[in-house]
């Protein structure tokens, strides 16, 4: 089997670049070391050679399908949740009191990714289940998280997130369903829903969706939002399952990620759907931020762990396939010569290194932000608020970076293979179709942008960008004491003055009341912010693998720790210099997107 | 029916930006005058209506398949052919004397460029067809054009190029496919091609394949291979076909074009395959670089034609559909507002324009190839050397850049439409799919670039950049004259310093013998310059649209000229600032990708 992505790649970050076993001091980690992580990793790696990566491709020539009233998705889906409560994998990150493992979050990321590589039509099923119940957990009533939680992290039953409504879309404050109070606490719920992932199959006994509704008479707008937990079956107090008129109405049959079902479910439409009401009235979009938050940097995951084996695969073609030859000195061919292999092919090997630094950077990018997720979990006081602040101005970047540069990652990798890689016969191009809806899920690269430029970074005065620029200066400062790095530290250096430079000349438009002006080119600011912070990641890498080969660290290869370095040099090369041309276009004042005449789109 | 284009813009750039009408002063095109050349693509863009665009997504649903030694396409293909055989459209370009309707290729070109954006799969059997008669006319025999030439131009006998053979693909030089030469004057052929695009169907009665081949005891590489006329069947005096040992072996499943069936073709594994040789032997590929360049700039014409029925469809989409609001001055939204159309969000509006400042600028690129094509052919002395020039250096920009950054605007196309834009009950995902194999099609974006910086810029010392510059500063020039264009003229004119400015880097490579390192990063060289031509053709719309509301020229209205300027503006704001970075890239002088060593790929 060809592999689909390295272990020692991700070891690196983990355990080098990302210090992994710092968490280990603090008591929530204390069961753990370093072997106990890596043999669960293993033991996810072998989980997904052995249940998910031999039916990627099946996956993607029989798509999840509504027939007949029921969503028919691969059978193997069923197996592979249990398998995966079974070894954890969905209960990983909670509480071990709530029948979690109590995992770092950055090591249950490892472990989705890897699985993700594998075959990324899967792990959704796991991670809405997971996040599902851990809306239960965190917000729930005891008896709630007593009936739903325990059958949902063993994979038995299904989680999903309802937010999407057909008139709503994005605006979650148009959202319609309704809950109606019953006298015995729950309410009786009417609406639908649409674009629910995961929401229906046969292979789970039951699914339980956390459903945003309005209680009767609630405030307009997000303010009047609530969270119920609305389960497809009621379970009675004998185990058995009663139906809670919770209709698949239909799917939505998509370009990719074909085995991951999309549904469209429609709640009380018959004898009445009850929900329990989670937690407070009209705090439902504060609780469910919970589970987007976490959605949002699994979906960067996600793209990574395209891009990744995306990579791989192409790869693994430019090392076998023999094509032309290398241009001689005066630029001329040897055409008596052997073929030689794509990848001696200067252009090939631009296109892999491309793909390398986009998803390593993008990796590490998403690693970090679940390290700041672990340490703003077990930090006090003003150390918490730090890390917090840094979890919340990563999360949109670890969204985003990873789901549009991915794409171009992947796109590299088909262009790597020729016709081939637009052959049905070849992974790439389901690669290239899978990748697509990252940009979309969870909130769109749109929504992502005006996240992190219009509260992100604004927020508390600008903290959050403050700790970031700290923990940049403490890279670069760390590269200004290995020969060959400095210049990549002043680099840097200067970039992160561009991003300020630019927000500058941005601010007073909010300042002015501008805001929409403000705003509108939020989209080239996450491009250009996230490069300058993949970078910083970039520099960290390297830092890591310099200091590997100063003391002999012999945990890698030092063509391994070289290899590092030199993806380093090309993202500098190839990928920061965008930052120049997207704070040209932020600081350019023509407002052309904020004309209204309709002509002007002619 | 929702319009795939707007001929309205196509006109302006016709007859407006690019003057067709001069070309009546020539002899060849003598018959013709405005009217006439506006009846053929109103005929032309009916024929789209009724007969491309309403079997699109058919085709896409049930791809060409190969079945039982035969190539099932849509029934519609050979309908489609043989009325775009009568209404002139196979022949248009070539000489009345050879069936043809000589008309201006810019002209030809457009007319595709309408049948594209109504329907990608169809027109390629048309164009090859066309194509490969176009050999015989230009190098065949007396016999061969009377045998071939009329059924082709009518569409009953479909023409291909055979060029890649499975063991060599992109490298011709490596191609073995043989010829023995027989007593008659004919050859036996004997050899596999494969992506041979249009290759086989019920639909037409004969194939005419144009094969690369070599003649028993010819050089090694290129310069060893003739061109052959291979019919599948040979036709008889009588007008009776007999077989030809032509066997279609198989065929490609595509992501996209799926109607457009892709073939493998083996030749004399049977009774044994006659072919003609076609003009002088061994003087195969310089005759197939006839074609190959003709396909190349249809290549990026149907990269132009998917982004602009892409942003067609975004653009209704966008008009259509209400969701959120816009902010107001504070930052906020009023929830008890209505929903607004999302074409009123500045970052849909952004994408909108950007896909619009592409795919207009790409087609503007397309037709002054064509444009230079058909002054090359009416011209003589120094001025058919100049638009020859002219011609040669911009066939790889105008394959490229449509190919390129098409898909980056069908991809914003997508993203328009948010979750529906990733389903398959909406086009987007299908023009997706469909122009990624543009970039891919004769000579991929790698080889184009190589030609571009390695042939192109640098034959005959430099003059065809030399006219390229004249022809750009002609348009500063006039674009200086009009109060509002100066600042952009003026950016124009430091872009194409920086173009020289690279060259002045990379030309010593070459000079020192370093071709590898040369032309390593040519990818980003055709990426800045072809930024920089086309932003030359937005400032040549832009001035075009001046001159017109200065004069009150009514042909359009002066919201639809404004338009144009405000496209030029955002093109310039959004796409040209990604030159200086391109440039930082390639002045950069770390060689990163010639390194020999594999452990840096790990």
């Amino acid at each position: 089997m060809a592999d689909y992505l390295n272990m020692d790649t991700l070891r690196f970050q983990l355990f080098g670049v990302h210090d992994l076993s710092r968490l280990f001091a603090y008591e929530r980690y204390a069961e753990y070391d370093k072997s106990a992580i890596e043999i669960f990793l293993d033991a996810v790696k072998d989980f997904s050679d052995q249940d998910l990566f031999p039916y990627f491709r099946e996956m993607d020539e029989s798509p999840a399908k509504f027939e007949a009233g029921t969503v028919k998705v691969h059978p193997k889906i069923g197996e592979a949740m249990r398998k995966a409560g079974e070894l954890g994998i969905i209960g990983g990150p909670y509480d071990i009191e709530d029948g979690g493992m109590q995992l770092p979050n950055i090591a249950s990321h490892a472990a989705y990714y890897i699985m993700e590589a594998a075959n990324n039509h899967v792990p959704g099923y796991l991670g809405l289940t997971a996040g599902a119940a851990h809306l239960i957990m965190a917000f729930g009533s005891p008896h709630l998280k007593a009936t739903y939680v325990p059958k949902m992290l063993s994979g038995h039953w299904g989680g999903t997130m309802c937010l999407t409504e057909p008139q709503a879309g994005s605006s979650l404050s148009d959202i319609t369903t309704a809950a109606a109070p019953t006298d015995d606490g729950t309410y009786l719920i009417k609406g639908q829903k649409i674009f629910i992932s995961g929401g229906d199959h046969e292979y789970n006994e039951n699914f339980v969706h956390l459903v945003l509704a309005r209680i009767d008479g609630a405030p307009a707008g997000t303010k009047g939002i609530s969270l119920f937990v609305v389960p497809k079956y009621l379970p009675a107090p004998d185990g058995q399952l009663q139906p809670n008129d919770v209709v698949t109405a239909g799917d939505f049959q998509k370009m990719g990620q074909k085995g991951y079902c999309t549904t469209h479910l429609a709640f009380g439409e018959g004898q009445g759907t009850i929900g329990w009401l989670v937690g407070q009235p009209n705090q439902g979009l504060k609780y469910m931020f919970q589970m987007m938050n976490e959605a949002r940097i699994a979906v960067g995951r996600g793209a990574v762990s395209i891009a990744a084996a995306a990579y791989h695969a192409s790869l693994q073609y430019a090392q076998e396939r023999p094509q032309g030859r290398r241009l001689k000195n005066d630029g001329t061919k040897d055409v008596s010569a052997e073929q030689t292999l794509i990848i001696n092919h200067p252009d090939v090997r631009r296109m892999l290194l491309s793909q390398k630094a986009i998803y390593e950077g993008a990796l590490s990018l998403v690693l970090q932000t679940a390290l700041y997720h672990d340490l703003y979990e077990v930090s006090q006081g003003p150390e918490k608020e730090k890390y917090h602040l840094l979890l919340e101005l990563l999360t949109p970047m670890a969204k985003t970076y990873p789901s549009e540069k991915g794409r171009q990652a992947v796109d590299n990798g088909l262009q790597v293979l020729g016709g081939y890689g637009f052959c049905s016969d070849f992974v790439l191009q389901q690669y290239y179709r899978d990748i697509r809806i990252m940009a979309i899920y969870e909130g769109t690269t749109g929504i992502q942008s005006q996240d992190l430029l219009g509260r992100k970074v604004t927020m508390e005065k600008g903290k959050a960008l403050h700790w970031l620029t700290e923990e940049v200066m403490e890279t670069i400062s760390a590269a200004q004491t290995f020969d060959g790095l400095q210049p990549y530290a002043r680099e840097l250096g200067e970039k992160l003055l561009v991003v300020k430079d630019v927000l500058n000349h941005l601010l007073p438009y909010a300042a002015k009341g501008q805001y929409e002006r403000f705003l509108s080119d939020a989209t080239l600011f996450m491009e250009m912010m996230s490069t300058v912070t993949v970078a910083w990641q970039w520099l960290k890498m390297a830092v890591q693998a310099k200091k590997a080969l100063v003391i002999g660290d012999a945990s890698f290869t030092s063509e391994f720790y070289e290899s590092k370095i030199l993806a380093m040099r090309f993202f500098f090369k190839y990928e920061l210099p965008e930052v120049d041309s997207r704070a040209a276009s932020l600081k350019n004042a023509e407002a052309l997107t904020l004309l209204d005449q309709k002509e002007l789109i002619c």
